[in-house]
């Protein structure tokens, strides 16, 4: 029960079952984002000691403050962030004076020389770091599980669907290796953006000239790089050619790869629903969702979630892309507006990863339902073959009339072998041949190799 | 400080300064959805009472034990919405518990006939309805203080730009009515949508098919319809012709109208913030934001923060328009998809407005600074002018000629009234004549008819 | 075949089969452009002529030679209109110099007073006016044929289905209803926004100086507001209270009015892909498409191009809606990255638009295999109703777990009415209401009336 | 003139200023997807000739009728590609007839065993690889005149800006630094993209089962991958692991790159126009835009065109990522949805990196201005500095009041250096130091080591 009035416009997650509850929502909430605050200062003037610029105790007061505080609450925080637009400032004021409290002489090397972006997207890198953790492992038990269907139906035909209509048969098996193809791709994306998420520090102008000014004049010309180096290191993050603040590459490049993770998991569950509709039931999720009006039903609620993450995520990164195009050494509004759509799409696309994970481990599979369904135009499905075997043997205009002939006769309720037998083809093609060309489970192309090659390039990048 | 790790993904406000602490913000968290659904469902029970489908004291014993729950935590509501999708199907559980233990016969009339969207969409209505509240009333802030500036700087000059070059004078009350007609554009589209969100309720598959099983087979045939008439008197929301579920008018409508407004809003602050720079200076916010790094500055705070939410709003209508698209009677992600880009949209535009009512409200105008950037080309912002007024002296070509003639010695260092003075202008045009044609504040047209014009139209509206 | 190597870059819509040669792609073509370019020029130099700023001769030679350059090549100045950024500046000298070939003296009478992008956002509004009189009569095409069917399929049972699954039943009347509000609802926006299309006039600054400049010192007050509504009388736009310049209540509003329909669309023909499955087969296209590689398959082709577009609009629209955030008196990118994004949208809302109202008086509709797919969950999808019927003779708690037992059965193989004829509901419910009750087609609850109330609503607006 | 009525949906570039005559445009016209789509074709003749599945006469009679009709006027597909939804069935048609018409043996070997998709996502990537080529070249003549002012501005000291308000002192060199650095990322991103496009071949459902069907029962069981390698060896493109009919890797990729580079280059754009502008005219652009209205304006054309480009393209990336989430073997509607945004995304992004390019190398610097400006602020562009300076000589407290006092003396007219003069820095800092501490060119910080960092990190890739 919100203890106060300031509790109301506190969100759980109500509104985005999709990442309610997961470790990526965990990750990335107000909290998470104040102790990332708290580690960059802290890291920051340990960096500060290691070049020179801050005694060892100070970092060490700093740091021990900072990890007092690492449970405080945000509401102060946010409230206060309107007046200069950004969360930095007032945590400065807090954490300085927590940190006289242990250490006076300490305080004035709280947040010194960076400006308030330096910490925040520090912050926000570090954030993104700790969240894509549970992210990409969950990319990794939704492959395994998916290989794992690729495998275990290499052969399973079912039909080929195209523009809503049976096409050609497949199989089940390349579906999934499908599906796995594009969650390796995504967590490749995503893994090489997180390796590179750098640190920031340029100081009010991006040239850390106050850091030059603490330094006096005796300073190293090669102060700032120094800095750079020394900052990436204490806070694990890579170190950037120049600071960012209006160089937004990893910005977008995050944007690009949280889409590509939505669009791809978007993808398996859009195949999954229509897989499982009541007409359809080739698959089923392990464990449906219920209804509050129908007691019969058992919805692919997990597929629902993901459709509904993969609805979102583009456009939010269509917003990030666009703040790349930040004027001056700090933008009027486009740093700001990156900051809710990222922490959307890093939760929406965790969500989802999570929920496809257990979606892929506990699917299920039925076999019988895709080989009725193959039944289901009576033979049309291996159409396209017939006209091919045809073809070398009455040659290509009249191998396509027999088939157009077969086509009306299969749509005014034959079935397609019958429907052969009774015209030429019967001369051209006997029994036997037609028996093995009509069945669709025998029209499968390179699905079987297909298979074999997407779950061979899996192994191999494993073996790297 | 948080009380658990549950609290971990808990957000309030952190990464969005500008709704941070809102009146929107506050009419559209988490709990505010809790207790708008409850009160769909209290007010459910009570049109199912008018109908004859509910004894009275059900509907009594639901909506006080709905009020009951009205300050519960949602978070076990958000975790438990995963299951199925939607908070709807734990919130009557918990509901239904409460209502049994004041009145056990009334428990079953809890969401009797309905399907969790008729709540959810119900509740959604009924919170957007109660976010634009604040959001209308600070708008109407805005436009009364920028008609205000209209008004008083009716006459004020200040150089008009384009491509971000000087081109012609124009008005600062000129600028104000601009914003004001846009102001008022959005409050109007705003008002528009407001006085439609309907209520929802269509059952399972928006037949109301359960309330006629409920009713019995001596159902009135219009039960229905009455149900719906009911349940929007209760709601005091709008009635709809069918049951929405998929028809997302009502959702698109909002998209548009947030958008609008966010734009209207990005308008002001676009221009606040080139106003407001540095070397401009024509205006300035009336509290500007501090800095982590440097004591001197004051950041137009509020229109950065503006800014920041114009450039979010569009994305997220686009992905409410693309939820128009929906599939079947209810469908598997648009709907989910919804939720969040509303809310945040909502909030966007809440926060911004009423930023916009203080930037506005406090906006202070330097006419001086105006003056002196009207001056800086040296007459070249009134050129246009000059080639109009020898035109019919010298002919087109020949004004033509002139005018660059001079254009190319003001790009050498004189001024424009000199170089028109030392050429063939001279003859043309006499001294006294021509020290008004180069004065930019007579080089105004239209610009105050043009602003009482705008006055003019925002008091007959009052008058409706 | 391309006449030359400046051809290779026109498009004649080949990748744009939902528009190509439709009546909006013809009216919103480059071509169109131009004319409509000349014709806001025209328009202009009558208008100058009504207020006496130019001699009637003058508007009568730029009228005849705007006319007589109505069937130029556009090509020449889309290469030239790079130098400035716009096309109609170099439109202005070829339009100039066709005129003073007729009339020297007329010459300097064109554009005089006026910005370019008075003219070329007068040329917008009328493209726009023009290319959606098409766009509107196909959506009346849509919506007379929606309600025919609505009509004929009033009392149609089928299955209605909720996250892909079958829920209860629902008509077909109904379905089609609900399309029909959707699609007299986009049909009702953009005619709201179509009667409020403004003419353009501001001047280089928005404060129409020049006009005053050419009047001289005599010059009317009120010069700027009759010059107003002097052009939009001659252009049949509407009069708007300010130049729009960077007030871009039009454009966004289109936009707005434009994603909405390409979503109402989007979802009827969402609708249709799902019903014309090969599973479902519940309505086919009049017209189906072909396929180069399977000759049996009849494919949605109209359904899948209206649903590319649905995909296609809302992102075109969030650009539009980002424009609104304007700054100066014309910003540098915000109004010129209008211009494609706008007319994509009306090519893609004008195809949309015929290819609907094709596939809606060309629907073929098979009651008999929504019959079938009623029979396909062996009666789960009136459990709802079993509920319903039984809480009122066994209490909620045992009704409950009679149908659950009944749910277990059915999934075992049984059908429905069996399961309940073994169990507890037996002595409850004797076999006729039995058959009755889990006859799919007798619980439609208020199909019937709501589908009355949809075409209610339409004849009612009719009658306006 | 358009010869006829059909020509007036045809599109030249008019809406497209930042476009129309680029390389990248004629690279991506409909005559050039004619081309491409007829590359594909006899690419696939020839592969199925290297795979033994078509007699080497045909694949030449092949390749020789496709050149044939690459100058073909692409009108006719057009209209003709909207009764299947895709260009390629009438192609194909038009194609045979043409080859039949040299080699009648020959016919029945175009567009053996392949679908629509197959052809029409090659010739997609043919038309990508093609356009990417002037994109890379001109983003390589951008990235050499940004490194030229790079380090001829080394040390050319100008205001940082933050939230429009001088901050701190950097340099321009650090600018065009910054701005080689996110063209060269650009660069990669595209480049990378590039060297991956992948050719399509699967057949009717991803299988390639009619290549089976037409070799026969013997076929070799790695057929299927065969053909892929030689099909990428035909067209030059690169082999993927699986058809990617509805595993979109390609297209979210290059929506990713190309979102990249628009913002990239709208970086450069957006400073240009802040440093353009008439009060601050930092820089100017070599060849400025005219107005139709004003004779004296130099508009920063080339920036206002890229600004708007990058206004438009993060939305067209959306609709590209939103089409990932594809359902079945090939989806109804978001394959279509990718054609036009893709193609529009290219062109914008082709003339973008043209006109930056230009802009990069005939940009003019004015470093008096720059100087000039350092010193609007009267000194407080350095009171960051100040404050560092005298904080170890009086303790922080101390010296942040000494720094208030001196902003607010500078504010009521004075300049810093008096200011401080005034006070009880005077005592701490005399007056050499204090000349040199109130020197904006002397605060520098870092700018000069970083700017030889980023021109050695691209040094260091070029000699890769």
């Amino acid at each position: 029960m919100p203890s106060n009035e300031r509790d109301a416009a506190a969100d759980v997650g109500l509104l985005a079952p999709v990442w309610a509850g997961s470790a990526a929502a965990a990750a990335t909430g107000d909290a998470a984002f104040l102790r990332a605050m708290l580690d960059a200062e802290a890291a920051l003037t340990r960096a500060l000691a290691t070049a020179g610029l801050a005694p060892p105790a100070a970092a060490r007061a700093v740091t021990e403050a900072a990890a007092g505080l690492a449970g405080a609450d945000p509401r102060e925080l946010a409230l206060r962030a309107r007046a200069d637009g950004n969360p930095v400032i007032p945590l400065v004021a807090v954490l300085t004076a927590a940190v006289a409290e242990r250490d006076p002489a300490a305080a004035e090397y709280v947040h010194r020389g960076a400006t308030s972006q330096d910490i925040w997207d520090t912050a926000l890198m570090l954030v993104t770091a700790r969240a894509l953790e549970p992210v990409l492992a969950d990319l990794g038990r939704a492959e395994r599980a998916l290989a794992g269907l690729a495998a275990a139906h290499r052969d399973t035909p079912m039909p080929g669907r195209t523009l809503t209509q049976h096409a050609v048969p497949t199989t089940f098996g390349l579906k999934a290796a499908g599906w796995l193809t594009l969650v390796r791709a995504a967590a490749a994306r995503l893994s090489a953006v997180r390796a590179a998420l750098p640190v920031q520090l340029g100081g009010a102008g991006g040239t850390l000239a106050a850091f030059h000014a603490y330094a006096g004049p005796d300073a190293a010309a090669d102060l700032g790089p120094r800095l750079l180096a020394a900052y990436a290191a204490e806070t694990g993050l890579a170190e950037p050619v120049l600071p960012w603040h209006t160089l937004r590459t990893p910005i977008a490049d995050l944007a690009g790869a949280l889409a590509f993770t939505a669009g791809a998991l978007g993808k398996l569950a859009a195949d999954v629903l229509v897989l499982s509709r009541t007409e359809i039931g080739e698959v089923s999720e392990g464990a449906g969702g219920g209804s509050s009006a129908m007691p019969q039903k058992a919805n692919p609620v997990a597929s629902v979630l993901i459709a509904a993450a993969a609805r979102q995520v583009p456009a939010l990164a269509a917003t990030l892309y666009g703040s790349l195009a930040a004027e001056d050494e700090r933008p009027p509004g486009a740093w700001h507006a990156e900051w809710q759509p990222l922490r959307e799409a890093l939760r929406l696309v965790g969500g989802a990863a999570e929920a496809a994970a257990g979606l892929a481990e506990g699917l299920r599979v039925h076999p019988e339902r895709m080989r009725e369904n193959l039944g289901l135009t009576r033979g049309l499905i291996v159409s396209e073959r017939i006209a091919a075997a045809l073809t070398p043997l009455l040659g290509r205009e009249r191998a396509r009339a027999v088939v157009r002939d077969a086509v009306r006769a299969v749509r005014d309720g034959a079935d397609l072998r019958s429907a052969l037998r009774a015209g030429p083809a019967a001369a051209a093609l006997p029994d036997e041949p037609l028996h093995d060309l009509t069945d669709p489970a025998r029209y499968l192309g390179s699905a079987g190799p297909l298979v074999d090659r997407a779950l061979r390039a899996r192994r191999n990048h494993d073996d790297d």
